[in-house]
């Protein structure tokens, strides 16, 4: 069922891969200004949720609020941001966006606001090491 | 556990309510330049999907897939964008919009985009009927 699935090159090209979770990639979208986070789904051919199904769905979600929790408690953020947009990447992929009251694009969406700040190296290593953490025993490869 | 959930000002001033599901209000944004449906689940307090219990997580997710297939089957959307933000209001509530590759905010997100042009009457009454026979059985009030 997986085997037709691979990672959307725009995707791949924007964002560390964390690992795989039991159905979806977790990327790291490389902008230092914010903790964002997308959930791929690991299923060929799908560009809107309800296209999942039923269990993939629940599983899927089930990711997002853990996910979700993460950037809250591990990361402090005022408030979660999740969006399945898909406009320009049309391979499912949900956003998780950890937003602050002082960060630059709020209190608008992040979208479209303005270019990524990559990482320092360091930085993203503890990035990556904080979200593979919280992820600990569910996240492969 | 519902008896405390009262709908947000700043939504019941920008929306429309449709009626109620399960769990969640739906509501129609007076925006007649998009397909545009908020979903609240009736639960005092909530800013966060995971905030939910896991069974009413389940049904937002029910109710959010089956709002999205009217989006793309019954309006016939180009895609769906779905997003939980609350930057500006905090009570949990998620944005299903079908978006057309035609519209004034395409590619890009419709949140900030421009001022919202409201419904002409016969306009509104057809979308709200259109949606009413999509979730006949579903819906009260």
């Amino acid at each position: 069922m997986n085997s037709d699935f691979e990672l959307h090159p725009q995707l791949a090209a924007d964002c560390l891969s964390v690992g795989r979770l039991s159905l979806s990639e977790l990327l790291l979208l490389n902008d230092a200004r914010y903790p964002w986070f997308v959930l791929v789904p690991a299923r060929a051919g799908i560009t809107e949720v309800f296209e999942l199904d039923e269990a993939d769905q629940q599983q899927l979600w089930r990711e997002s609020a853990r996910l979700a929790t993460y950037l809250k408690v591990a990361c402090g953020a005022d408030k979660v941001n999740i969006g399945a947009l898909g406009n320009l990447v049309p391979q499912l992929h949900v956003h998780h966006i950890g937003r602050f009251i002082d960060d630059p694009a709020w209190p608008g969406p992040v979208w479209g606001h303005s270019a990524a700040t990559p990482y320092e190296p360091a930085a993203l290593q503890l990035r990556v090491d904080s979200v593979r953490e919280w992820f600990v025993g569910d996240l492969t490869n």
